[in-house]
């Protein structure tokens, strides 16, 4: 019989066993904002070194940057985010509630059974007929009494310097891939890269959305996984394609089955102007589909509108064919807690065991896993022993160290965080230098030498 | 003959190798931020995962966090951010300049050759007081016509939701720390972790400074390591001079030689009045001396303010001896920028070969190298199998590939960026399936099989 996984149920495993907890608890919390416990930051981290192992460190193509968050606000006045980064709002007259026109028509496209429920890009104009026309109620009160539509701007806006006026304005970064193309150039120079080359990005980024949710996978701080790969002209649409299947590949590689994925190209109609193909690598959440991935064919829009506004000369010279050209941009964009949660959900499962007993465990790939493996004494006299073998894997793995309860209670609690492998030393260890190491998944038992651990859990990392 | 090592040479090293950009830098910058380039990530990346290893991973005692930087506006209220958290500005009437009057204070007395130069937890009076005894003028203009003292507030503060009103008013974190004071509670409870225990966080900080500088040392928007951890009252002073220690080892196994590294205990009357000791751990930078890593016993004041400020019981009960306590609190808290920019100061060398050749090099230690090896084929008919080498070793470490110009300038460019391996492939390597690695800092060259270039390499990052 197949398990629910609900919302609920990870949400609570989440913070109980010290995954997520809700930003500024004690406080009442900060609008669906979340803080990494002990596990969580473990397993984020191992899914972002994950991500620069192949996007960064493996590939001959790509090199890294960790931009700042704080830019010059031109930066956002040439990429169109101060002019049109914005959200369409509108108030119910009648009940004061504030809501997203375009979700509130998308809510109805698919309550009305639309196969693509998508007002991306509409004007507010096309956002106000088609809820007059379909008589869209205000999703509160029932009534049908708004005020006009208006854009809201999605960025977080402070104040450098001493002064709040208008020239100390500067924004916190909406997405980090401006801080790879206004560094485009001293990259490229710097690690004397040839087109094609990408550079490669984790950071935060903000965006004050008017309504966040569905636990960590819409909040308004979130981190970015980004790839800006150039290439040349007419090379795109090939580079757009290797770079989705490198993508999926990725999420195959660490146990995320394809039936709880979709890839969903995007028709004429949803591509920005200036793309020439975008598509969308989805998962299947208990709330619905969600995006994962964007991977976009942005052509050359963005250096384009960075050379024409910083006055700067961003062509690239080919050095064997001398011709000059700006290159044509591939963007994988991966949200970093959103591909989080979908590991933790993918892996999540209750199974029945024999004599009736049951255990909550989370199939990691031992990659991904927070802990590697636990060290469980079975007495506590063998703890001085337990302990060295504990010292000795913690210089190379995150180890953890359990000797209070029962083993089979022991064994539950590390099924319920993922890891991969449970170490019992016993009284047989000081004489013959062996382990028990049994396997989360199969629960199977297999006696190994201490000294053969390292290469044991280390082939386990591979992907 | 030493080498004088300034930080312009390092700045322009860190522009041209792709360690550190001005940040925004083809919109003019924006006042001393940064960003890192493709070496420095990795190099700063590096750095961060040393600190993890030893303050978390290897830790039998602490545990990791990673918390939001936006919180809820009651944890600065609590922590004292929106009450005190602030600069004494002061103008000078005729210029127009605009001063830090503390900043002013303290340079007169190091002018004057005080030998502890801090005006730190002055008032305002007291500040004004020195100005005009000393008759301290305007380091502008000369003149001696100032206007009051006033407090000026180094939180960034931004509007969250909809609308700009004190309600919606939230600040960008300016330390870590806070985030986990509020956490105290859920780490201990979902990691059963017994006091004494540590929490440890790495993240982006911000302070709206008014003097930023010195290269990355000083900057608006920089990132800390910091680790809270928690002792029964009256074991505090022994846990601060365990930190101390641990903290002081942990720059020497890295390779910072304890010539360039100074601990300065805070006298009582530097002392915070809730502090029962204070020791900073200073570097010899360019520029002067600069503190890396502060380490305070800040007693239960944190904890005893969230608890008085938010009703919840942030005491901790000792399960054995049933005895009710708020913990004391060691906290080592360490920039991570200002670390790295010590690791490169300290690895900077300039150094005469035989045959009159010079050559810069960095010395680091090879765990926080950016490359841990350069796999440079002696001739072009040799790429293939030396890229075989490169893919193999990049499963596991950062590994550089450069197949262009001589030999000799393909081991100055690695020198340059700390490689501390170079591997050349050259035609016996077909027969005899070894490779020539080149140590970086003694030069000397050894003959080794393709098959034991991985544990060669991983021994080496040890420490």
């Amino acid at each position: 019989m197949a398990v629910e996984k609900t919302m609920d149920k990870i949400v609570a495993l989440c913070k109980n066993r010290g995954f997520v907890f809700p930003g500024s608890d004690i406080y009442g919390g900060l609008a669906n904002s979340w803080d990494y416990g002990p596990l969580g930051v473990e397993f984020k981290n191992n899914v972002k070194k994950a991500w620069w192992k192949k996007f960064v460190q493996e590939s001959h193509y790509n090199v890294g940057l960790d931009s700042a968050i704080l830019m010059n606000s031109e930066v956002w006045a040439a990429s169109g985010h101060i002019g049109g980064f914005s959200d369409p709002l509108m108030d119910c007259k009648e009940c004061k509630a504030r809501f997203r026109a375009d979700k509130i028509v998308e809510d109805h496209m698919t309550e009305n059974g639309a196969e693509v429920a998508s007002a991306d890009g509409w004007t507010n104009e096309e956002l106000k007929e088609y809820i007059e026309k379909n008589n869209i109620v205000c999703p509160k009160c029932g009534k049908m009494n708004y005020t006009d539509i208006r854009k809201f701007n999605l960025m977080f806006k402070t104040f450098q310097g001493v002064t709040e006026d208008a020239k100390s304005e500067i924004y916190l970064r909406p997405e980090t891939a401006q801080g790879i193309f206004v560094n485009f150039k001293a990259v490229q120079r710097s690690s004397r890269k040839k087109v094609p080359f990408g550079i490669a990005q984790i950071g935060k980024s903000f965006r004050n959305e008017i309504t966040p949710g569905n636990f960590t996978f819409r909040t308004r701080e979130f981190e970015q996984m980004e790839l800006e790969f150039f290439c040349k002209p007419g090379t795109d649409l090939e580079w757009h394609k290797y770079w989705k299947e490198y993508c999926w590949n990725f999420l195959l590689n660490l146990n995320v089955k394809s039936e709880n994925l979709r890839m969903r190209d995007h028709g004429e109609e949803e591509l920005s102007f200036y793309s020439n193909a975008t598509s969308d690598i989805e998962y299947l959440f208990p709330f619905g589909w969600g995006e994962l991935w964007g991977i976009a064919d942005r052509t050359d829009y963005d250096l384009t509108k960075h050379q024409e506004h910083s006055g700067q000369d961003l062509n690239y010279l080919d050095q064997t064919t001398n011709e000059k050209y700006i290159p044509y941009v591939i963007e994988p964009s991966l949200g970093a807690d959103r591909v989080t949660l979908a590991f933790l959900v993918e892996a999540y499962d209750e199974e029945e065991l024999e004599g009736g007993d049951s255990r909550t465990v989370l199939h990691f790939h031992p990659a991904l896993a927070p802990f590697k493996a636990a060290i469980l004494p079975l007495s506590k006299k063998l703890s001085e022993n337990a302990l060295d073998v504990y010292s000795e894997l913690s210089k190379k793995f995150n180890i953890d160290f359990d000797e209070t309860g029962s083993i089979g209670k022991r064994y539950r609690r590390q099924d319920e965080i993922g890891t991969p492998y449970c170490i019992t030393i016993d009284f047989d260890t000081l004489e013959d230098g062996c382990v028990t190491v049994r396997d989360r998944d199969t629960m199977e038992q297999e006696r190994i030498k201490i000294s053969e651990l390292e290469s044991y859990i280390g082939k386990s990392l591979e992907f």
